[in-house]
């Protein structure tokens, strides 16, 4: 079956999560990724979270459809090969921070002359210039820095990273997505060029009307934990047996949430006419909705509701959530057999191609585990192979 | 100057945020964007967040790069010039319902026949298929039902939302990204495809070592609010003038972060010398390192310990962020003259590409602006033209 990215050669420098997420992006989509990794430990992502016999099953998800070549890039041998793997690439991904590729002897006069088709693709926290290019980046500084946790969390607590390290992972997304750009961009251009991905820019553009209600009136958001900063109801509602998720985002979608709680006589309070008035009374009209809910489970209400056109839903934990007869029909569970390991599950894909669907066509690799194939497959100088004598785990 | 999807002809359906906002990234990128918008008050965007000058920056920022042409898509006539437009076009985007597009009588046999080569892109809650399908979705309830909520917030508070509709964004990038990849296909294939985005798989896609932890083990991660989960210290710290957050991420950067601190025995202290030691006792060491940090400001802080190479920075409101100059550095914020409603500054672009950048090249469009000329570039024939009496604002 044909993939997206058929043909297309990835060099992967990067390790822990936001470049990996990136080029696993790229290799669910079919392209040829070949994760470069020191020698001794490699990624270091391969000793961290749960294991299942001796794999790190966090490893193992974020690795896929990779394969593994071990070149020490401190050694001018290693470069040799470096070097030549980027005269065949497509697209190099790194995640070092700016200008270490540079200090490798990488820099772009030579990146150009090596490949003047290769896409240079970087990940980073803060953008390779301006004044921070130089500091080191984690998920949760940037999730400081950005304003995010500004506006996560309660009003009265401090404010509140993200349960997810949210700012990787989008950092990653931007990447694979400008890196395809890149490529269609080539088939008009005939040429390469440079794509950054910064995580700071990165979860900043996902700011949506926080950021335009700010430049329109220069005025901070602030944190408002689960009320809605411009609609009531909404949030959390307590049911006979536990709580529901309800969204009602519309005045129609309110109207059908009340019609289903016998209570669409309140919208004639004077306490609840309209949205700024319930917004003032939030308490008050929340109470009657509680009362109303105890009548009946969570789970009917969940049906009920949905079935007159109310968004809502469970609050469920993760191993809830992977255990949903929905996210299990759209695959969101897949399972794959890595050799001596077992069989290893992992997230699915979460884009759905009709045509040309992403697929699982190889477990993470073991360290090394394809140095010798890679560099036969892509044809780099057997003179240059004898100089690497490469060991694999 | 060219764009890398330069002449590609996109039909935007959608409305609100998700939707919009996938749309925006592919007129970021040079796309021909026409946003069809039903007669009447269109996108409710148009009424949505702060307004200057009777203009929502919501929308124009998010709608930025478009064309808005107006169809009555309940009328013969008006699908009839929908028709004419999928006709011509390399992509559709749609988030209605599942279901809704083929009631409407674009089902996939009628748009194969009216062009093969058309991605057509849908963003829902759920998927298409399965048993929630037809459950309406919005943000709230998709942290909920998706596991995110359950580790966003403090322990032993209620789940927390997280405070952007994160869920929205990520799956407007998420079919952003899938249709450059069919597009791409395209050029091996020469056929369209269906790409499909759901918010659901897209915000589970980001549970990195959360969702392998869950699947290695069985076992639920649970809310940790600003502690982390498996490393200490980590968070936010309490300088002379206010909070910094910090995150060592490995032991080399700790021992860096200790020394600046002038803490660097502490290693020795039994309580401290291994992870585990100091995620048991991590209120006191969290007390020995708040006492260190008062002998300076917030500011000197970040600065000092970013030159040692420990990831650092202020915990930044969303003003602070969007004049942060590294931000304004990074083109984070940029401003563009809206015909009647003056300059309106908006967001910038999170992926740079250094050959075939992201442009802003028009400024959101008032409803229907576009119509007759859309019609006219895209040679929608003139009986159809003579059909639809299109009125514009």
């Amino acid at each position: 079956m044909p993939t997206p990215l058929n043909g297309i050669r990835v060099v992967d420098l990067t390790r822990i999560l936001s470049g990996p997420f990136c080029t696993m992006l790229l290799g669910d989509m079919g392209a040829d990724v070949v994760k470069v990794e020191a020698p001794g430990e490699g990624d270091p992502i391969r000793h961290a979270g749960a294991a299942v016999e001796g794999l790190s099953w966090y490893f193992a998800a974020f690795n896929r459809n990779k394969r593994s070549v071990v070149l020490d890039l401190r050694a001018p041998e290693g470069r040799e090969v470096l070097a030549g793997l980027l005269g065949q690439a497509d697209v190099l991904v790194e995640n070092f921070r700016p200008g270490v590729l540079a200090e490798m002897g990488f820099d772009d006069a030579r990146l150009q002359a090596l490949n003047p088709r290769l896409v240079v693709a970087s990940i980073n926290g803060y953008g390779a210039s301006g004044p921070y290019a130089d500091r080191p980046a984690f998920d949760f500084v940037i999730q400081a820095m950005s304003g995010f946790m500004s506006v996560n969390g309660k009003p009265d607590d401090a404010p509140l990273r993200s349960g997810l390290p949210i700012t990787d992972l989008v950092a990653g997304l931007y990447a694979a997505f400008g890196i395809v750009n890149a490529l269609h961009a080539r088939h008009h251009t005939g040429r390469g060029q440079r794509v950054e991905a910064a995580m700071m820019n990165g979860i900043m553009s996902m700011f949506a009307y926080l950021a335009s209600d700010y430049l329109a009136t220069g005025v901070s958001p602030v944190r408002c934990g689960n009320d809605h900063p411009i609609t009531a109801p909404y949030g959390l509602f307590h049911t006979a047996d536990g709580v529901i998720a309800v969204a009602p985002s519309t005045e129609a979608i309110l109207r059908r949430f009340l019609r289903e709680l016998a209570l669409e006589h309140v919208l004639e309070d004077t306490r609840f006419q309209t949205n700024n008035l319930r917004m003032r009374n939030r308490a008050d009209l929340d109470a009657l909705i509680n009362a109303q809910l105890q009548s009946d489970g969570q789970e009917n209400w969940v049906r009920r509701l949905n079935k007159a056109g109310v968004p809502c839903g469970l609050v469920q934990d993760i191993g809830q959530a992977l255990s949903d007869p929905q996210v299990l029909h759209q695959e969101m569970v897949v399972e794959m057999e890595h050799p001596g390991h077992g069989p290893v599950r992992m997230l699915g894909f979460p884009v759905k191609l009709s045509d040309t669907p992403c697929q699982l066509r190889y477990p993470a690799p073991p360290h090394g585990a394809h140095t010798q194939q890679v560099l036969q497959d892509w044809n780099i100088a057997a003179a240059t192979l004898q100089t690497t004598s490469v060991t694999t785990e």
